[in-house]
């Protein structure tokens, strides 16, 4: 069989030179005679591919020299604990702006570490929408406020991030990559991997040297940002084969043309769905408003469950995986990461158009 | 070029088979389209990868049914945090058992949490040794009492389990799934995979139920063994690849003849290591004492610095790689877990032989 329609909402599309290229290593990686999961993590060959995966991001991203990036484990849900730990004291407030669930879990956690000020407007509006201006509120004598860039579960996006003086964090985890970034404006980004960036289980942490140096070292040597940053995230055993899929997954990035090429190529995924949504509208209800649509996750509803479960058994038969809306939503989601061709994106816009016209 | 002769002391060799496996299927996992990196963790497809690996992890080291299996990220170094977090309280103690640099790590993590004991025989005797008892003292009123079963750094290893009424918690990181193990003995056991079991990114604990009953549960979500154990480690997102590569490397063990058949093989490999070392006494100075010899790690100095230096360029040059001692201990360190060939370990043998024959 051929490659899937994979809409996966993460773990989710990888390019498919990505995968022939770590195929065809898979086994003898550069004349070593080993894999690359056969390298020791302090041999000059691994090092070499950490490095470049590095170097990449940061080109990439354009990170300011007084960043450092980090290579972690546990992925976003891990950060929800480490980001108040270092930086949110029993007595201090830490700003969450709610904008879907991640954000909810992510100002849950920080609960457990000190006050935490909450940015509702989005969450009144049922999650359609992304806040036009932070709430003051909420910011008021905060030690950092949170944000999540891309909201997987909802399908909303930030299309121009917050300006504020208060150090700003945001987890990336479903857009990083996906267009380009100004990481000045910035203390932190995180983000695990497995939507953009390469295969569940490795973490990117981008901060900002001197909020580093004011992190708590009172907690757990593997929850420091400092000792990871210290250590150029070799601390112990880092997770070597995720990385070197990463640095493979960002050498494509650079082939594609940058982020410039990326994120128009993702609006143009984006906009096929879009347009028949906009096309249908009686029959598909996209959840997100239109100011705060995701490039990254397109989000509708049939008019009736059963007309979801229909549209949705249709989908799979004809090969698209991973359709199906989160049940906190409903409905349908075509999450459309880097990875995922046009082509893909078009024949699912196709597919739509069918089942519209035989619905009439 | 062929396979290296792999004794890095972890990450370190797979099973040849495995990779080729691995590799076979990497673009396209049975007829999904999909690699195994591209599949939802939520696909039934996963979860069959998912559950099979946890299945012939209970079945290869017989654990009983009172015990959960997890996977888990951040390797051994986290664990050394999450045990204490889970099981000390600042009023209360717990005994570690030093047997070298790993269980200081482990000790000196804990003692953010609580009070310590330690067990320091074997370090009194600059870790040459593993204790024949355990020390009363460090024992008492002790929560848990915490051993590392295998110290890569000095190649020794524990023979047989300390029996004592206090749970006991075994970091088996070096060793697991080289050889049988009585489970009951112990209420927890918590390994990194990179050496036995798969690539870095994954690490195995095996818990008992009743003592998950206990633990405490106001610290961060993704420390909480209880949280794991609920949603089948599938709280957040897990290492899905390097899951799927241990699912292969236990295949691998059970087509080996399961862990007395590793085991057996695990002897010869060392035997013929040390059968050297005792032959060149002179010349190969073993750092562990016999009874305390380590089946994965054996630990050797020359007579010289400048001799060690001369001995490992030869290696080197001869394709042997990862022979280099530990900084700590200097000399040599020929690591030999499950998947390095008893090839290898002949063929270094026969080098080492070589070489004292030549330096008479």
């Amino acid at each position: 069989m051929g490659r899937a329609h994979n809409f996966n909402a993460g773990p989710s599309a990888l390019p498919l030179e990505v995968l022939r290229r770590a195929q065809a290593e898979l086994i003898d990686y550069q004349g070593t005679g080993m894999s690359v999961m056969e390298l020791s993590h302090r041999s000059e060959t691994y090092e070499a591919i950490h490095r470049s995966a590095q170097d990449r991001l940061r080109r990439l991203l354009g990170v300011p020299d007084n960043y450092r990036v980090l290579f972690l484990q546990g992925g976003a849900s891990l950060q929800f604990a480490m980001l108040p730990m270092n930086y949110l004291s029993r007595d201090a407030a830490a700003a969450y702006v709610l904008t879907g669930s991640w954000s909810e879990k992510a100002a849950q956690e920080a609960r457990r570490f000190g006050r935490v000020q909450l940015d509702s407007q989005a969450k009144e509006d049922g999650y359609k929408t992304i806040p036009e201006m932070l709430d003051g509120e909420a910011l008021a004598g905060a030690s950092y406020v949170h944000i999540t860039s891309n909201n997987t579960i909802y399908g909303t996006q930030w299309h121009a991030f917050p300006t504020t003086q208060i150090p700003l964090v945001a987890d990336m985890s479903s857009d990083i990559m996906s267009h380009e970034v100004d990481v000045e404006q910035f203390h932190m980004i995180y983000a695990g991997a497995q939507k953009n960036l390469g295969p569940s289980g490795v973490t990117v942490v981008i901060v900002r040297d001197e909020w580093l140096q004011q992190a708590n070292q009172d907690i757990p040597t593997m929850l420091q940002y400092g000792v990871h940053a210290k250590a150029d995230s070799l601390y112990n055993t880092p997770p070597t084969f995720a990385i070197y899929l990463m640095d493979l997954v960002l050498e494509w990035i650079e082939e594609q043309g940058g982020l410039t090429a990326i994120a128009s190529r993702n609006a143009e995924k984006s906009g096929l769905i879009y347009s028949v949504i906009d096309e249908y509208p009686d029959l598909f209800d996209g959840h997100a408003a239109k100011s705060a649509r995701s490039h990254m996750n397109v989000t509708f509803r049939l008019p009736s469950d059963e007309q979801s479960k229909e549209f949705l058994a249709q989908a799979k038969a004809l090969g698209f995986v991973g359709v199906k809306g989160h049940r906190s939503v409903g409905g349908c989601r075509v999450s459309l990461y880097n990875a995922v061709p046009v082509e893909s994106a078009a024949r699912f816009a196709e597919f739509m158009r069918d089942y519209a016209r035989k619905s009439r």
